[in-house]
């Protein structure tokens, strides 16, 4: 399917269709869900990922509870399951609320449907905008160093960070780019090389720990990572490992972008230390898929996000453009 | 065996036996080497590593080739096969160059084993110096961080790194470990936090990612790592990951020490710049003992070490104790 459309979740004949992605790129599996608990389960297992995608596909999951609600109070349950499924992500809660909002309003069940629809393509031309707005923080040629996977299977369009990336290429610039693996479930090397080599962009693959070598050798022109939770002063929780690739930045004179929609700003709160970091089984750092590498039963500390302060982000990329801090002018405040 | 001893490689009946730490710590399986060809393919397939011990086991191979040699040249080859086997870590060379040096002077072959199990009893002995001297820069109740593997399994004797972390437990300081998990080859999550468990610290498993946010939240008291190589200033050449390490520790003002035996000094550079770096196969990046999880074909990027600028060391342990830059007179010159 190299050069198709990648497209992680889409509502289809009554159902929501998810692509597994714990699965790839070894296997390209798809999920149908009839049942909001099986959209649940997904996010859970993170089957579906990336912060705007989880979004989308929690609407989905609350239109799939009004096809099936005999009463409002059962979908109003269903949004509370989906609602404890992540707790890091602002999209999730942003999409419950506008779901439940409409719930609220008295809309039919074609109407929520729809408004699951609207809001998944909302994401998609979201995307387009920040693509477009971000490549101006793109050096011509520059070696573009980025972590986790911010593409089409982490989004409702074509991506936040890799977005930026890959309409810098498709605009002409012959940009290079480092993907971290991101452990422990590597996103980077299972997702984000899987979208980069599908677009033909010269990508290299390093793990977590190689960033500060490259950065030190000179091989690095420029930082892009997505978000999960921006805080009112831009500080901003993303996958486990960008604080230290912002410190790491910083150190090395290196600018550090952060490209997300503002769906994923949570003007409710100051600042990031009000932001709720997840943390997740200890298998998935004892192994991987099963296969386990330390010993049975080592204690693991496995926080799922970190929180880099807004002070070492150049500059936050969203639908709006390009803003530095303080960020309240650009949030509209 | 839990509490026993570990010895990762021995001199028996004229044989070098080498347990195998790539099957660590799932599988405890021993190999014997009666050929200097099997020892190297060894130590380039990190059957056996760590730089300390590469040094005792290329020593063990030079005596295993002077046991089956008609004439000193077949013992010179074999020396030069054991050179070209891993490129960056010094005790590698500096123990060739010690049982060449005995060769030269016209020792029997009895002589050329007695010389390899001096240098691994006086390897022993330089670990018990470190750990006693390093003891000296671990705050009471500390928690430490650390990354690969720096204990028995990396030394002839009770390690380096981790041999100053179980020695200051040992004497009582009640801290606690944070282990690196060190990829790509996890020499952290399978060997250190094995050592650990068997030694009775509390540890916990970390990915590489995840120091930095150990670090901000102030989980850290202080870095301690080994060595592969130290330039005559200071600079240190050791697992990749370690760089990072210091540069985040110098951001959130925690001291960052080095602990190395003075055969991983290279007093023939003057600075890191010249240390060679090993890169090593993409399928160590890829995925892990064979389990692929990167996309097949996957560019790669993958050096196995990375330098440490002396400025971002708070101080070097070796056997002569604890030493600040600069480091001319630490060396004595």
């Amino acid at each position: 399917m190299a050069g198709s459309r990648i497209e992680p979740v889409r509502w289809e004949n009554g159902a929501v269709v998810i692509l597994d992605q714990t699965r790839l790129p070894q296997e390209e599996v798809y999920l149908r869900c009839e049942r909001v608990g099986q959209v649940a389960e997904a996010i859970r297992s993170l089957r579906v990922r990336g912060a705007p995608l989880i979004g989308v596909t929690a609407a989905y999951g609350i239109a799939l509870a009004a096809q099936c609600a005999t009463d409002r109070s059962s979908v109003l349950e269903a949004a509370e399951m989906l609602r404890v499924t992540r707790p890091t992500a602002r999209n999730l809660f942003w999409a419950i609320d506008r779901m439940v909002g409409r719930l609220a309003a008295g809309a039919s069940t074609a109407e929520m449907i729809g408004e699951a629809v609207a809001i998944h393509e909302e994401d998609a031309e979201t995307c387009r905008l920040i693509s477009q707005h971000g490549r101006a923080v793109i050096p011509a040629g520059a070696t573009v160093l980025t972590i986790c996977n911010t593409g089409a299977l982490a989004t409702g369009g074509e991506g936040t960070a890799l977005g930026v990336i890959i309409a810098s290429y498709a605009a002409g610039n012959p940009i290079t780019v480092l993907a971290c693996e991101t452990r422990p479930l590597l996103q980077g090397a299972r997702l984000n090389m899987w979208e980069l080599m599908k677009a033909g962009i010269p990508a290299t693959l390093i793990t977590d720990s190689m960033a500060g070598t490259c950065m030190q050798r000179g091989m690095v022109s420029v930082v892009i990572a997505g978000a999960d939770r921006i805080a009112r002063n831009g500080d901003t929780a993303n996958k486990i490992g960008t604080y230290s690739l912002a410190v790491l930045a910083k150190h090395h004179g290196i600018p550090f972008y952060i490209a997300a929609p503002m769906s994923t700003v949570d003007l409710g709160i100051t600042d990031g230390t009000h932001i709720p970091i997840e943390e997740r089984d200890p298998e998935e750092v004892r192994g991987f898929r099963g296969h386990s590498f330390a010993p049975v039963c080592a204690d693991v500390f496995n926080p799922a996000f970190d929180v880099t302060p807004a002070e070492l982000i150049t500059g936050i990329v969203t639908e709006r453009g390009v803003s530095q801090a303080p960020y309240d002018r650009a949030w509209g405040m």
